[in-house]
């Protein structure tokens, strides 16, 4: 093992210099990702991928030796499908982060993975342009890891999740071989959809080295409303009315736990008395009118306090405050975050589900998310010292990922399998479903080398 | 072969009694889809097949004889991809045609693929849903066979492509497991995602027995902009002046050719002087302001004449106008329709071709399509029965793939590659790429009985 280090590192080294190591101390940074409670193993190598040509020699190094390779981009993943693999390639390619070119006609940026979501965002934005998707951790993640996990966001409500927004990708292959994928058209249904087999794969069929996305014009400054009300339940069926008069581009939902939790990071004095809130912002030409609806809407579903805002820094102010929700809790203790959706109209049952989790394993659990998606993100807070805390935060964790799939749901919305939903993919996939995507995965990768264990 | 015929056929009626006949006089009506000039082979044995046990039943049988298997919905295929191969047996799934399931409150159908696109949208249009695809097949064509091409529309330029609308499938395998993709909600992200790449997979990788397909709340009327233009280029502008400006619903060109064919079959009085229409349609709260938008953007660039109206009836008046460029087309000669994308700044380039692939070979050709897409359906007018116009006709069919190719675009933008488009499929996807689709269908199809020889 010893010496195949040696050799691996040797043979790196050779065709990539110093940005190959195999040095553990400066390897540390790269062995996990922001998940928590996520095995990691110990990698042999580390290679900071500067170009297409440095995946591709690290890669035909690997494929050879039979070593396998957990790729990463800025390492925000939040399931630990970037956590290092005993033995592994960990390749880096957050220092790929150019954006190769903005097309404002054809509305299409092409870009290294390596570039952070929020940095295309604000390139776009000059230009007059958008790009949509808008994970929660835009300031930090990259275009490369919300492809490999078809990352959701807040905007999913109207705009969809990052895989809509992509046209073409450039990858390598286990092997070292380089493909392209879709088109730059609109439309293009020449052969098998190999672009969106590979979002959402979470490094395990090949590794995204240049994406072509697509991007909107500019949206117009949204109208924003705010609704408290007495339960959770209430504000489901406040959803589905506004669901059905509007069509929000922003949708979300903070439980009494979480509203309790910002208020007292944030000291926004949010109604502590309600049983939950719901953020509601519409854009485009009739956000005033159709957000009016929506507050109608809630109004009628009996909420306690309706709140409506053209006022775009206040608008702000809230979605600011709902992106504060895991800070929040985290400030708490320690979290162990979910990532369950089921179709709308099971989500009261989803809640209930979770209160009942929380009160048999003695947790607090505090739930925000996607209302609009039907996705969720219970969190479960306790006190990592105390004896036995962290054994009822797993057993909660485990009968709400159980919820959601006797509720007709998927145990992953938005964040993926990785590790920390492995134990699951048996209950979520049936035994020939997977069979298949393991078969596909070994007509892309036939020495299993790609973040082997992962994703599928 | 003739043994082998007895053998196939006896085993299927064992199993699927008069469902199953290998009597030619009952199989004529299964030979062919509906494109022109595509070869189609004799097929062994015709199954109609009006549950999933049926799909499930002919094709564990020929999965045992290892005979090949062409699946068909409706038959209204553009490129050949159901069209017969020797010794096939065709696997008609038109008779599975339930509505299972429409549930307005999660906002989904569950259908089988036997349904007609315009009979789904008809049952949820009653309950206050939009079932959005509309290829310019929809009044004949099926669910399933929308979904194995990936079936665009004119809805597409807001709404997106068939692919854009399913959340899970069920499919039957080449050996007779049935799989289920997917999920029903809105984001999944647990393993492959095998539901995109069944989509537009021409039936190539499993048959697919039910869709879980997306719908919307039901639109409000649309307001109809009438834009005419000296030249087809300074339509072109004009779609990229409305893009920065609207989105609209709909943004159709035709051009002179198509107009003046369009008028000899209507007697609609279009403005035959000019060099091309566009169409285009805004729905939504602000569809009235968006169109002005529109019409605004049209006259700076140049237009000839703008007509705008709020009016439904005129509005639909125009839309059937359009859906009529191919059959009044039709109702010139023998036509050869072409189906190709570009981005849509290269759009006045791929006129350009167009127009000297006339020229060249001396053929008519009448170009409409759907402008906000690049998608473009040039169709080769001529008279087949004069000497050398097929080949004529064809030369120029050649010329216009390349031209699209050349421009960045692709070989189809909708109606798949079947038989029509297979010559040009190693000129538009590599070596490499392909050899990996191969694979991927490999993995689903070992013995590669599926509709062998198409769609890849």
């Amino acid at each position: 093992m010893i010496t195949d280090t040696v050799i691996l590192g040797s043979r790196l080294r050779e065709v990539l210099g110093d940005r190959a190591t195999t040095d553990p101390d400066r390897m540390g940074a790269y062995v996990r990702d922001q998940s928590l409670l996520t095995a990691a193993g110990r990698p042999a190598a580390l290679v900071k991928a500067t170009s297409t040509a440095d995946v591709v020699a690290t890669l035909t190094v690997a494929h050879e030796l039979g070593v396998p390779v957990v790729t990463r981009g800025a390492g925000t993943g939040l399931a630990g499908a970037a956590n290092a693999l005993d033995g592994c390639v960990v390749l880096s390619v957050a220092a790929m982060d150019r954006i190769l070119a903005v097309d404002p006609a054809a509305r299409t940026a092409r870009v290294e993975p390596g570039v952070i979501n929020g940095d295309l965002a604000e390139a776009v934005r000059r230009q007059g342009l958008w790009y949509v998707p808008d994970p929660g951790s835009r300031a930090i993640s990259s275009i490369g890891g919300n492809l490999a996990t078809n990352a959701g966001g807040i905007c999913c409500a109207k705009y969809g999740v990052t895989g809509d927004h992509v046209a073409a990708l450039t990858a390598v292959l286990a092997d070292g071989r380089v493909i392209r994928t879709g088109a730059a058209t609109r439309k293009n249904v020449a052969g098998l959809d190999l672009t969106h087999l590979l979002v959402g794969s979470e490094g395990t069929l090949a590794v995204i080295v240049e994406a072509t996305m697509r991007l909107r014009t500019a949206p117009t400054a949204a109208t924003t409303v705010v609704a408290f009300f007495d339960s959770a339940e209430r504000a489901i069926d406040a959803v589905l009315a506004v669901s059905a008069v509007a069509e929000p581009s922003l949708m979300e939902l903070m439980d009494d736990v979480t509203i309790a939790s910002v208020n007292r990071l944030t000291k926004m004095g949010l109604d502590e008395s309600a049983g939950a809130m719901l953020l509601i912002q519409c854009d485009g030409r009739s956000a005033a009118a159709e957000a009016a609806d929506c507050a109608a809407a809630c109004e009628k579903i009996g909420a306690s306090e309706v709140f409506h805002t053209d006022d775009p820094d206040e608008g702000e102010a809230f979605t600011a405050a709902r992106r504060m929700a895991l800070p929040a809790l985290e400030a708490m203790g320690t979290v162990l975050l979910d990532d369950v959706a089921v179709p709308v109209p099971a989500l009261p049952a989803m809640l209930a589900r979770i209160r009942s989790a929380a009160a048999r394993h003695d947790v607090t659990i505090g739930t925000f998310g996607h209302a609009a998606d039907g996705n969720l993100h219970p969190t479960i807070v306790f006190d990592a010292a105390q004896d036995g805390a962290l054994e009822r935060a797993k057993d909660a964790f485990d009968d709400i990922v159980a919820g959601a799939l006797e509720l007709d749901g998927t145990i992953s919305g938005e964040h993926g399998i990785g590790v920390l939903k492995a134990p699951y993919m048996g209950a979520m996939v049936g035994t020939v479903e997977r069979e298949l995507m393991l078969s596909v995965k070994a007509a892309f990768d036939p020495r299993n080398i790609l973040n082997p264990g992962r994703g599928i």
